[in-house]
């Protein structure tokens, strides 16, 4: 077989896995016991491989946060002394099945969602939504950030892991609704949370903490994020491996730099700077006190939704100062960087059209076009928080160099 | 000042009026007691004024149904005999402040919700959604469609007015975020029957029978269509009666007639034939099954929704046989026969520009376009229910005689 046709195959095998696939949100658990190969000194954090001493100073705040969180340390000074020490190993949450938005730091001792692509039997994981604000995942480490979060583990997570494991939840179901619903799955959560938390309402509410835990997600719009985010990633880790694949199954940034990796590449970064995002920003702060993007959110765009999906949310391509024809634009240019079109993932508005779905890293360096990625922005000192939402682009040298990698390995 | 002025002038006022009114769920009640000019003798039916004995064959059954209910009458046969017996007194709902889907059938004995239109202090009722199957409202009366309706007034109704007296609900935020959320607010409720659920969520579940009450509705995706409803009479009604305006304030059918109302001719019926809906039959049934066009839900479109946000519903559309271009065109009609574009329902597809909102009846009849209601079909036969959904029209003749009317009373 011609290389071409090899390529053609591996890719509608790739596709039509990651077309196929679904997720489950089976449970929750403590990261530590529930994710295999987690061990008591991994700190995970977003974006393709970091060193703490090279960290954007919201990562490295997070990661202080978290070990105060987690009981390692009294102090976030003592923390950052530790996590200097050599004595944790800091890996990307992508290396253990799992996903991370913005910092995305995730420690043993934190409770994590488990979703399972039942069609394919894999599994992955991701912490649990804080909201906005001062939030550890924009690098806020204040008493109120870390009493939160000791709520969320003692409180939330056992609370929704008793009504999961009583009826597990379809997130894909939630998600393709959405997209019906005026939600892109990145920026604008506003229906799929709301669907989601009337799915677990009732196993929810027959719990002593049920209202507890119900109230807080109803005031969370964006509480759907970090459960789509493992579920795309549970879809695309499927697709994953596949040789002669030229199909994209990981977009992240670390906030320095931006990572890719490519089905028939498995395992290999493929890196280049991660964007300033362009956007709006809130009332007093500009581009220039914008931190580089960072999270592991854009696997949205890696399924088929966030940025693809733009025109099925025009008020999210509204909101960072486009209109409703950039937000077609900007799904029609995906369109021809992609595969196929997504089965579940439909756009009302082009007529029931599935989302662009499986980026062809062939066909990115072909055109040039970049897939946009729909992404919060935050501020570069630690503990600001969120500063505005924009759009960023991946670096075109990930692809270059996929490229050349894949013709190394496959004699292209 | 010349005739044009005066209208031009009183439209913009009814216009405004309309634009600006809100409507606030404030109170759950019985009908009896919180209709003002509501009688023990009294039963309210959709659309204009019909007599029992000229009613179609599901209207006649869900009055009987109604006094079954009330405990007026032991049977469905006795019901019948009472009806027909010149003790009771059939008037349109929208004559005491009240609109009803389908039937609209609404007895003293019947809880109803409570709307205000804080702007302008005015209130309209509407009776409680039972949800889809053997309903009342298409004319089912089995003993599962009157042990509902008792749960609903025993249970459910008194549980609303707790919750919503602690907590109104801005019932007019709620539909503007649906129409962002793919909703036209006639055919889909989707979005806005889970944001409705969400805002009570916390006062209803305090209660004892809260999570029962929960679940009722969070299985029925089309309960904000009874909130809705009197919602969009609360902002119509406070339009009506500015003299020389040639605004539509009512649209309605009883499945004889449909009849319509111009604000500056207020109190006055124009009257013509009900359509017989076409659209999607469900399997096994068709256009010949089909009862004509009934109930006061096309107050949707008077208010600016239903078919008239079609394009932010393509969805809808699609339902009843069309695409996203058609569902576009009948938007494009609407704005053609309506005043103006409302400030708070806009259609992201659209650039988020206002529902057309406003009916003419000078515009229609010069246009000769006639607005697209989206409605429910119901079965000829009584009992059997929805057998499809599809778009109706009112009739032209009606359009015509108000424009006579007009003229006789203001001289045009």
């Amino acid at each position: 077989m011609e290389i071409g046709e090899e390529i053609e195959k591996a890719n509608r095998k790739a596709f039509d896995i990651m077309n196929t696939g679904n997720a489950v949100l089976v449970d929750f658990g403590l990261a530590g016991k529930v994710i295999p190969g987690m061990k008591e000194n991994y700190i995970l954090h977003a974006g393709p491989p970091v060193e703490y001493r090279n960290m954007i100073e919201s990562m490295k705040a997070a990661v202080q946060g978290a070990l105060v969180f987690d009981g390692k340390a009294d102090t976030i000074e003592q923390a950052d002394r530790m996590a200097r020490s050599g004595d944790f190993v800091f890996k990307p949450c992508h290396e253990l099945s799992t996903v991370g938005p913005m910092a995305g730091i995730t420690t043993p001792g934190m409770y994590v969602a488990v979703v399972e692509n039942t069609a394919y039997r894999n599994r992955t994981y991701c912490n649990l939504h804080e909201g906005r604000g001062a939030i550890l995942r924009f690098g806020a480490t204040g008493k109120e950030v870390i009493d939160r979060l000791h709520w969320m583990n003692d409180v939330m997570g056992p609370a929704l892991k008793e009504s999961v494991r009583k009826k597990p939840i379809d997130l894909k179901a939630i998600a393709a609704e959405g997209v019906q619903m005026g939600d892109e799955l990145h920026q604008r959560f506003k229906a799929t949370s709301l669907l989601f938390l009337t799915s677990i309402a009732s196993s929810l509410l027959e719990q002593e903490k049920g209202m507890e835990v119900y109230r807080f997600i109803a005031e969370r719009e964006q509480f759907f994020l970090n459960l789509s985010m493992p579920a795309m990633k549970a879809i695309a880790d499927a697709a994953d491996g596949v040789k002669y694949s030229t199909l994209v199954t990981r977009l992240t940034r670390n906030g320095v730099n931006f990572g890719i990796q490519v089905s028939g590449l498995k395992g290999k970064w493929f890196t280049g700077p991660a964007e300033v995002p362009k956007g709006l920003y809130f009332m007093g702060f500009s581009q220039n006190d914008a931190a580089g993007d960072f999270g592991d959110s854009a696997i949205m765009e890696t399924g088929g939704l966030g940025g693809m999906a733009s025109a099925a949310a025009p008020a999210v391509t509204r909101f960072v100062g486009g209109n409703a024809k950039d937000a077609m634009r900007v799904t029609e240019d995906a369109y021809r960087i992609t595969y196929g079109q997504s089965r579940d993932f439909q756009i009302p508005s082009l007529d029931f059209r599935g989302t662009p779905l499986a980026i062809d890293m062939l066909k990115v360096n072909e055109t040039g076009i970049l897939p946009s990625i729909n992404t919060g922005i935050a501020h570069r000192k630690a503990g600001i928080g969120q500063i505005g939402a924009g759009i960023s682009h991946p670096p075109i040298e990930a692809f270059n160099d996929a490229l050349r990698e894949f013709a190394k390995v496959y004699g292209l």
